[in-house]
């Protein structure tokens, strides 16, 4: 047996590999075997990372596999749904078994904080890379996508914005800082919190959803193109975490809520109705502005005057595609 | 928007990318949507081919997809699934319109001989790689697993053996031919028949199944293990193709069908009962031994003497994983 194979033993006998609900049939055959329920329909997304775009080369393993299973699950959040399971391919370029035991400890930690088995997978040797592909349930027809925004809505986000932007230059190493503040921002960079909760709690209630991970004012044009309709933000209304308004001055912090990109916070539309019996609920809900007829992002001040022009959003960690 | 952004939007017009049947949402929200009919289950596979190690630097971009997707997609084969979708997660040094015309051009094809769809993935900046995760349907239950062997059942595969590894001096260079034989073989290395009918058929038939990616007897050896039961293999029965036995000397051509991997045929076990039904209805079937008590592989010649040792199989393309 070879020693990448040796590591697919490893993992599936990892915690996070324990077949859970609806998984009828874990690692270990051609395919895993999940079970949906009649009435539901299955929501899959896939993400892939790579060394030097999406995260710096010899990164901490346990924050790399809990970034990258959170990154994934987000987009499970962001279609309102209960996750299921999730398969990882991983490409490394020797097998260690230190780098290894603290990867898979990093993956079950994240694995668990979001009710999530590993099914599947394949580790392949070449340069350092991750292709996750998660799977979870939603009643059928009530996922969240979105192209459902209507004029009248409101615009809302699920929490504080900027904060893993506010933490690049650390997880680059041009600025050392061990901080409080410094420690906020590099736990919400490499281990972002997937909002699953109000993400199910939105279905029937949202009428459009995405997670920001493109930075808000690009995400939003994603919400306004795929709705047809104009999102108006009200910039001082978007949420800012003390942590960044201590680390960075007033003008970072502002750029990196509305093009910083990497949140993993969902941003979504809600008729004005719903806000209050959600709010009651204790969650967490910041109403940022509105939706207006036309089309794109719109960025005003309190007295809905146009203060920026809204520009495309920042492009992931280290990537010159943008 | 980004050269890699836009190579999304490449993929997400391709045919391959129209929704078929059981894709509620494709390409272009935060997940895709499966409908599971009730009474079925979700069968999921990932694969991960890196440059240099599972295909050759540089290789012509419509074969390698080709390839992919054919190598992900017999995994559903082998479980007797029912193609539904997949997604592809797409590394890539440089966005070249030629190369992802011609990769488009391969993936639908081989996208139209399967009848599955895209329904999402990922492009990014890196060296080549691709994670394919495919999705298929079976009837709960029926499944096709490594672990229902039963002593007295005849072991069967679904085609002939060896070419693809037979083909690896082409893939590599070291050997140039144009003969007809020489053409057959490459076209079974690059361009892989998933084996669907065969595997559907096999439901409610076979007692274990899986394809042949790592070798005849390495593959009939995870059989054994998971069935706890012994697979003896009778040499003379394993099938070659013409190509194969005028391409290369017979030993050549025995280590190839025993050891050489990426076949991509069915291996499966069937009680004797249900063989003349499955082959009446003109399935490609060869019997080629039957399983003993005891444990692992043995390989005999026709008068039941075993003639060599079974070694473990080839690793795939150029690994030095071992």
């Amino acid at each position: 047996m070879g020693e990448f194979e040796l590591i697919g033993h490893y993992f599936a006998s990892a915690a996070c590999a324990q077949a859970g609900d609806g998984v009828a049939l874990g690692i270990g055959d051609d395919c895993a075997l999940l079970d949906v329920p009649a009435g539901e329909q299955l929501a899959v997304s896939t993400d892939t990372l790579v060394a030097g775009v999406h995260f710096p080369h010899n990164p901490d393993p346990c924050l790399l596999a809990q970034r990258a299973l959170a990154v994934s699950v987000s987009d499970l959040a962001a279609m309102g749904a209960t996750p299921l399971g999730f398969t990882l391919a991983l490409t490394l370029e020797a097998a260690n078994a230190d780098w290894l035991r603290a990867f898979a400890q990093g993956l079950d930690q994240m694995a668990r904080a979001c009710s999530v088995s590993l099914i599947g997978g394949d580790t392949t040797r070449g340069p350092l890379s991750l292709t996750l592909t998660v799977f979870g349930r939603t009643p059928r027809g009530l996922a969240l996508t979105r192209s459902g925004a209507q004029v009248g809505d409101l615009l809302c986000v699920g929490g504080c914005l900027g904060d893993a932007a506010g933490a690049l230059p650390l997880v680059l190493g041009q600025r050392s800082d061990d901080s409080a503040a410094a420690k906020a921002l590099l736990q919400q960079y490499w281990s972002p919190q997937p909002q699953l909760s109000l993400g199910q709690a939105l279905r029937g209630n949202a009428s459009a959803a995405l997670d920001i991970s493109d930075g808000l004012l690009a995400d939003c044009g994603h919400i306004a193109a795929a709705s047809r309709v104009c999102l108006q933000i009200e910039l001082a209304k978007v949420p800012l975490s003390t942590s960044l308004q201590v680390f960075v001055d007033a003008e970072t912090a502002r750029n990196c809520a509305l093009s910083g990109g990497d949140d993993y916070v969902l941003a979504f539309t809600l008729p004005e109705a719903r806000l209050a019996p959600l709010q009651e609920q204790g969650l967490s809900i910041h109403v940022i502005g509105k939706v207006l007829a036309g089309q794109g992002v719109k960025l005003v001040d309190a007295q809905g005057q146009e203060i920026i022009q809204a520009k495309g959003g920042y492009q992931h960690f280290g990537s010159s595609g943008g």
